[in-house]
């Protein structure tokens, strides 16, 4: 039912494994689109990039808003006239118009880099060079100059010119999450967090921050449960594992994930998850940012940084009184069986 | 032909999945014994520990070399004088003698910590009580006392007094490895690196910085082949996933590990590996450390930090010549298979 569902309504999910997908090379660093504007109906994109040390991108602005997710190394970043050092788990928040570029500042830096629109998939399809391995190129080679990004990315984006180095020891501070849309930075494991059940579910970028365009956030867990095949109208959702194993279920197919493989799941798209393992943990970009409500309504505000030994209650009956607003369908009946109502 | 061998000859391979193990809460620490002197013939013990911002465990001295390997987060450790941040990837070789403590600077933060004699996990098991759960408590609670610590880690441990926190911008520089028996930190990825076929082993801890007792290593390759099932008559190897899917071959018994998952394999035991995604990588504990014979005599200098798109060939002539002074049998025949001589 879930496949015919799928198939009938929706563009289709698909799934990418780690190190495959369309990837270019960039001077010395390794972009790898793991959804564009064509599979995202025009929402966003989202690119994985890895290089080696001193590999850099130059200070521009962009015309739509976009975030980035370290996933190894050390990045430094600029954000207007402040820079910051993000490593594993740290997030920025980048809106239209703020001045930014990078310095990778360890032997492998990899993260991932989601923008409004999706145009950013456009400016590494012209600034890179097809590209097969799954990591960087060693060496790790020159980067990309101000005039060639120039040329890639017209007209959504404006070169302001080399990245200069902070040259300091001590980096900005991390923030909190904001309630307008200005650049921040979050460290590991800060955010909007929530618990639903079992889950911890942490929200970088919500509605408040990104002007309701989309939300990211990570969940994480023990080892749990199914939840129940549903589906959204109007949201899409990309599943990106980071920790552990993750198994979604997207048209009625069965994807097992481990870290660095994706589900992306459009509008319509019926689907679900589970935590296969202990102490699992995905990123996940939904848009548009309203989604946030599911949050806040099903999930209870929670102060701690990792999920609790005893599981709090999962509130199904008020997602079962909120679900027509909140955009969730239900497929099939959670009557007898094991599944939980939602993650 | 493989089990029958290992079960004649070998104690016992095993397998331990992300989250499971014998666990102690030991204040707002988790602690996991991953292999202890029981399991692997005297020679060491593998712990890992998790814990939250601000948990710190005391200054001491312990009577062996032990030796941490970042999993995430930020770890500012003490070596006699010095403090050094730890993230992602790091790694710290702490000779007996030396002065240490630690203070955790992330949300989360988890290590890897290998004791040459495994008199940590008879520590860890006096101060902890035991907890079941696969990651630390919330709220992340107290840190252990001296008091405590000098009581559990009699006579193997001289406790000093309480961690003081460097309260410093800048930290103590990385470090090359060294040629003699001295306390050392290495950045990420750096270490000997030698490759051999596709994939890049770098030593992390070496014979020259081990009086021999161990040698730390990661390997990191792309999708591959699998080694030829062999044995080793006075090694033990123990891999612990870091990234993607490795799997493991021990006694005959296939195990396909992904992040958090170990398998040790004792002397005579029958093993193999091979990783299976992408970008695969795993750290690995060997002893004694004299088998950093093979990684230089089959392998090549590698002055790069992530394998080479193109793989080198592999040297199975020199592992031919030299199988029995490097302590490698092999065992049933290469011909006719497709499996590569070794890793």
């Amino acid at each position: 039912m879930a496949q015919a569902l799928g198939g009938r309504l929706g563009r289709a999910c698909y799934c990418l494994r780690s190190g495959e997908g369309e990837s270019y090379r960039v001077g010395g660093q390794l972009v790898t689109i793991l959804a564009d504007k064509e599979t995202t109906e025009g929402r966003f994109d989202l690119v994985r990039i890895s290089g080696g040390k001193g590999n850099t991108f130059p200070l521009h602005r962009a015309v739509s808003h976009s975030a980035i997710y370290v996933l190894e190394g050390s990045l430094e970043l600029q954000l207007n006239d402040e820079h910051f050092m993000l490593t594993q788990g740290d997030f920025a928040s980048i809106p239209a118009g703020v001045v930014q570029g990078y310095e990778m500042k360890s032997h492998c830096t990899q993260f991932l880099l989601v923008t409004v629109g999706g145009h950013k998939s456009s400016l590494f399809r012209a600034l890179g060079t097809a590209y097969s391995a799954p990591i960087h190129p060693a060496p790790c080679g020159e980067s990309p100059t101000p005039e060639d990004v120039a040329k890639a990315g017209a007209p959504y984006v404006e070169v302001l010119g080399s990245y200069k180095p902070a040259n300091q020891k001590g980096y900005g501070y991390y923030g909190k999450l904001p309630d307008r849309v200005i650049p921040y930075v979050l460290e590991a494991r800060e955010g909007e967090r929530r618990l639903l059940g079992d889950q911890l579910h942490t929200l970088l970028l919500h509605r408040e921050a990104a002007d309701n365009a989309m939300l990211c956030a990570t969940a994480e867990g023990p080892k749990g449960l199914k939840v129940i095949d549903h589906y959204h109208e109007h949201i899409t959702e990309t599943f990106y594992c980071l920790r552990g194993r993750v198994s979604v279920w997207g048209d009625g197919v069965e994807y097992n994930l481990v870290p660095g493989d994706l589900v992306h799941v459009p509008t319509k798209g019926v689907h679900a998850y589970r935590l296969d393992t202990h102490d699992a943990r995905f990123f996940s970009v939904i848009t548009p940012g309203d989604f946030v409500n599911f949050f806040r309504t099903v999930g209870d505000p929670y102060k701690e940084y990792v999920y609790p030994p005893v599981p709090s209650p999962f509130h199904a009956d008020r997602l079962f009184q909120y679900a027509e607003q909140l955009d969730i369908h239900i497929v099939g009946s959670a009557a007898g069986t094991r599944d939980e109502i939602m993650g």
